[in-house]
């Protein structure tokens, strides 16, 4: 994955949650939607510890979608390598060795984001 | 997705069955293959019904594959727009932000279908 | 499981319900339960069919109280015998034997609702 | 957990599985509950390969009802100590730390089942 | 739960974490258990954010003895009740509704430990 | 999948893989992927049981790469087909027919090695 597949990635996301949104979604997955951008914003904890809450769950939870959204969050709200290694660890131990075709898709994603 | 990337699901999907019945599959497995097409025939509840438990626990068990055939197959028994978009409610609700991946790609392959 | 354990069931889900709603809910998970529950309400679906998703969805992800709850509702709601065998017969198919446990539990607990 | 626990594991399987089979199952279930026992039958490969994968497999599942069966098959046909300590390995090391609380378990009743 | 229940779920935990490391495992599984310690250690990231990362994790996917486990340590470490509520609503919106058994469980939990 | 398909997944993986533990790894990710050689290496058991343990595990747990992966370790250690077959009914019957997209990829990467 090179720069422009993280483009895709957001562009393709882009298109289908307006699809999802202008012209499927009944009222009760619009304001799950709604939901979901409210449990991540600065609140009690801030927003840079609910992404990554976020990025563990989707990470024992293996999915590479998810993963990779909350990578961007993460990467453009601060969290550095060493803070990423930790929260990996985490998943890691806890999901098992099942989750490491997601990891290394992760830090593949994480390294083109840093470049 | 376009019409044709629907029509190569079908093709894979199809030379796939056909292998693994055909060339892999031991006693076991083709009786499970069996019983797996019997329990969603028509019987004291219709086709149509199960079709959609088959959706919803495809969904909430988050398989793409899964998803797409039973969207196939709800199509072609002519589930509505608006009956689809409850199912998925449900399985939104039940299965949480994790299955908004897939819930992007079936709406896409269902928009594609309906085309 | 007997009669009254069924209420047991019952009171044990109310009380913890209060405890999470009035003492320690915040705003997004008040209206996640809100949205909980209107997901399963009467609409292009009747409730009886939504109930049937929730409790398939329930049986493929192997959540025993949540298996009991949707029963409590399909019983409620006049889901025949014939009907629930339909149900499970498709959850048994998509989940596979480790889902047998659960369906030992929810056939129990059936037959104590019929008295 | 003591011998008379097993013992009681033991019968309330048998009680609900005649209870399915006899009062509810109607025949892709009672296929199904077929399919199940053929699949550990000794044949190319032996009975006690097949009980370590099924119980591998319901221990990455965490379903602690399935460990169980699992351990009472392994114990009756001869799996030693040293031999579960390697499947149980394996298990942790795919599944991760989740998978601890069911190990706790299956090593209790392993050392109860060998008094 | 009462206060007496939670001082049974840590005994019954270190009575079963014993048998497993001392009269069980082997070289595998104890160096598992070792890394299990190691990730929640202060470091980059401090020990409070990673037990709410190992919180969200076992909520995610659906482990009520993890969840009671990282309860007691973010009790311990000085989660409050807001913070508790937050990592609870990212859990639940991740992981839907089919969490909700454990969160009310979770929940009960953790009203105790604060009595 | 033809030939070079399998060498393109080998060299994907090698290379994203010392990506991970060259540029990424800190010691616990290091740990855990010694672990997880570790936990495969001939002892009581035999490596290839334990590769149809990791076999069966990453089936029922439904990980393509993981499913890849043991494929070709089962292959250089002298798996048959009817054993292969074996291993996939009981992952199968375990699992279900959410296994199914996976078996079939799991089948044409089989026959593509076998070449």
């Amino acid at each position: 994955m090179n720069l422009t597949e993280i483009e895709k990635f957001t562009e393709e996301r882009e298109r289908l949650n307006k699809l999802v949104l202008e012209e499927f979604a009944d009222l009760e997955i619009k304001r799950f939607f709604g939901l979901d951008s409210q449990v991540y914003r600065d609140d009690v904890l801030p927003q840079k510890t609910k992404e990554m809450l976020g990025l563990v769950a989707s990470l024992v939870l293996r999915c590479d979608d998810c993963i990779k959204y909350h990578l961007l969050q993460c990467h453009e709200i601060g969290v550095s390598d060493a803070e990423l290694e930790e929260i990996i660890s985490v998943g890691l131990i806890v999901g098992g060795s099942i989750t490491i075709p997601h990891i290394r898709k992760a830090v593949d994603f994480w390294k083109n984001l840093k470049k």
